[in-house]
């Protein structure tokens, strides 16, 4: 398979992993999501990464879910390998380029304080990973870890094997610009996708995202609003936007995202079960009840713009 | 002037704290914005909050502000007294009631870790505080602090000058839902007003909220879904509310959102300058040209709403 | 093996993962380092902890040394088995026990808050280790979370596998006073060995602690101080451990205390070398030095106590 | 009264704030006790400090201990100013200037994440601060805040008020080594004193501190240290602190060590009262054993060495 370069763009889903209702891995439930992600318009998947509950994965099961997705499809597929030491995250980013992954992605741990930490710490990353391509995942509000514009432009320097950023500082807007003024002034051009449930995907694109890295559970909308956005319809790409920001932001919220999320997609039929994995938070009654109000309320706002 | 008790409800704008370009008081701007937040629906203001720059300002500017504002309205006024230390909190608070303030605020320490302390820190605090309502802000995003509901009803159990909560625990719908759940079955109900910005209103208004605590730079718009939900007709509250949605998270965001705020309420004349105190983050041209195209179409879709 | 319970005491010593200078296990090393520490007097080894470099081991690696160490000795062996996920945690635990070892060691993801949320936490850890004893390490300083008393016997009330606290708040030796006082109450006793290098343990002795669970690289001087402890010879206890406080204090520097560790081992012939993996810290010239100075004065006091 | 500047040397001893047994200020003891740190061997005081419970006395209570203590001594006096905001740091410190003192000293704010944000934040303080002289503490464990050489090394070259560093970081003795080498090779050499209660004391005047800032209880025995270390006497030097060292370590504990520093000092005759001021520790019956046998100790252990 191709491996990840700094041209890539779109819509990158971040996948969620797929569990039976006694917490087991749902192997079936992975190749209609895959399946579904791809209809909707994705072209690329994240898998393994926070939302996809990587942490709660033995090996096994990290090894099981790589192949499965590879297997499924033949849009480039992003694995997280954040672990806590680097003899884990390069066994892991190995196991992944074998199995035919286009690329990794890693979060910085939440011990480091530094500038000097981060760069360094991104070093011996690029040291372990040795030629496969990887992405910087910058996520302060997960993290703990602020990565300064300068950090990351010394580790773009630094590590050719640095293709991407995910973009998911808060607010983070105007470190886009930063990064892509840099770029236009003759630093190394990296792809920005961004997270953070893509709610702020149409500025996002204006400041010169290629695109997002998220895992809302209507990939659809973000699939539009690039599309709106890169065709120049900047209202359509706010209108659609719009429609579904109710959701959105309902499914921005710490911790309890992932089960909005995966209630969503399983209601959509992507999924067979809800079911996420301890620790982890179902959602109430009272939540459901909101969420039967916004996803209604959403079908209405869809019919009226056509 | 009355005194804050459990009753409260509807919106408490907290206000900004206005200055001159050269980063001096603006005392009559504090008076325009006041008239304005009266004008807009407000039910009750809180100052001297962190949006309200309190960090910033001299014991002495602290005193003026209290005073100008309590002098420029008959609505109950909130006075942010959190302090690194009791002794400074007292003082400020005993400032602040006799100027007429109707209660004041307190948000926990960072260096606070177990619920023990969280609780301790409370008896404390009403111990400092004497007869003087007072208001638990809970804001783990800024103070690093988690409040369980546990500590909370533990702090309302045990003092009698806790009449209020600020919530702006994020996600925190449950744990509305879970405080009211205690106070139906015999804990002593308190008021609960909202914040985050308004990011969740119409579904904290479900779950048993009074109202919101929070400065949006449009108040009318909390006003409006307050009244909504009251009056039953819970699809005007979300059309309302999704009109302002997309400029509610554009200012959410943390360390920008301050500056937001400033210049949209400065545009709509509640003030004359959208200055904000060092260390602060002035908007760049792409943020300023953001809002530009946000409440355009904020204008559009509140014509379409009628 | 037998498996862990409230009744063990003396000095389990945390064991270094000895590597090669370019960075493999050694595991020649392995077995001399084990017959050090069962020379010097201790009563049980820990491995895996975060001194054991746990978390720059891959997995494959982890169950090596397990292995290599259980195989070594009739000693019992704590697995420390750390790791972001219940299924990780419940994976490598298992394999631990099959290997032979007597429990498994536990501290809290940096992650949690609340004291509802530890106790939660180690009710899922109690859920995913079935039989397997473990031991519920309390570290602040590196985790980040502080674990109330109430919270510890919360957990031994609700987890009969929980037979062990390692000890390392700090500080701490009121924790270790109010947990006896709780047992003597009629609370189930568990053992309690402390950490934080050896710096406190005379007075943790006195508080009712069983010993000591730390890798102080003279791990004489504890077994040494517990014994003359457990004769009543207080003075002799402190005159050894004064002995010995100025290195203690040395290697009790966060980041470069295993380097210092190190380097004492491969001094004193326990490993061959003092390769620290990365991230990790070498040792400067003149840290050296200051380890020079240090153990030729540890040398001549020792001549002095007779 | 002589303003601070980088030539400044020995031991700064940490003030603390004597209170009545009610909380009140205790103003005769704030005599007797810049008496005795004379007596002492010190030759500066600093006020206000960490240890000073600064952040529990309102304006009015800081304003009067400046004045007293600058009232009693021709020796320099730093007066802590570490406020929130700007406005209270600059107005505390104009205040402080005005009675006499020779210098201010202002810690980074936990919020601060990045070394941009940190040379930032101190670009702000010159500014606010004009000619006035100012210490940067640098004490991680408190402040969370970790402050690497090379913004040291920034804010020493922008800020010429910047004129000594107070070292707590822990470990640190490679960063006053770093230091050293920039000012050999060129940067503006700044005083460092050290903190941490003298823990590191005699390997810190060998890497090229110019002395200690702390508060421990004996402040003669860091004047012994620094003279002995001035004189060439190394081994001197480390028989003295070693004589002290198992109370400096029993010092140093987080939080409870202030109850202890304030204990000795009662029981020297130092302060009349131990009171801390809420929320604070007491000391516990078996805290206070433990120190009874500590001072047991020393005292024959100085009796030993002569």
């Amino acid at each position: 398979m191709a491996r990840l370069d700094e041209t890539a763009s779109g819509v990158f889903t971040i996948a969620v992993t797929p569990f039976l209702p006694d917490g087991a891995l749902d192997l079936d439930s992975i190749d209609r999501m895959v399946d579904f992600y791809v209809e909707k318009g994705a072209s690329g998947l994240t898998i393994l990464g926070i939302m996809g509950e990587a942490g709660k994965l033995s090996f096994e099961e990290s090894a099981t879910v790589i192949r499965r997705v590879v297997a499924r499809t033949a849009l480039p597929v992003v694995v997280g390998v954040s672990a806590p030491g680097l003899a884990q995250i390069a066994s892991l980013a190995a196991l992944a380029m074998d199995a035919g992954a286009a690329g990794v992605m890693v979060a910085p741990p939440w011990t480091l304080k530094t500038d000097g930490q981060i760069v360094s710490y991104y070093h011996d990353i690029a040291g372990a990973l040795g030629e496969t391509p990887f992405v910087l995942q910058d996520f302060p509000l997960v993290t703990n870890v602020v990565v300064p514009v300068g950090a990351i432009l010394q580790i773009v320097k630094d590590c050719p094997t640095c293709v991407m950023l995910k973009h998911e500082d808060w607010p983070g807007l105007d470190k886009i610009t930063a990064l892509r003024n840099a770029s236009d002034a003759g630093a190394r051009r990296i792809s920005i996708l961004c997270g953070n449930g893509g709610l702020f995907l149409p500025e996002e694109m204006r400041r010169g995202a290629d695109g997002a890295m998220t895992g809302f559970a209507y990939p659809e909308m973000m699939a539009q609003v690039v599309a709106a956005h890169e065709a120049g319809e900047s209202d359509r790409a706010h209108d659609l936007f719009d429609a579904y920001l109710p959701i959105v932001r309902y499914e921005s919220q710490p911790g309890l995202g992932l089960a909005v999320r995966k209630h969503i997609l399983a209601a959509r039929g992507a999924i067979a079960h809800d079911t996420v994995r301890k620790p982890g938070n179902p959602l109430s009654a009272a939540s459901l009840a909101d969420l039967a109000l916004l996803t209604g309320r959403l079908d209405r706002r869809l019919a009226e713009l056509g």
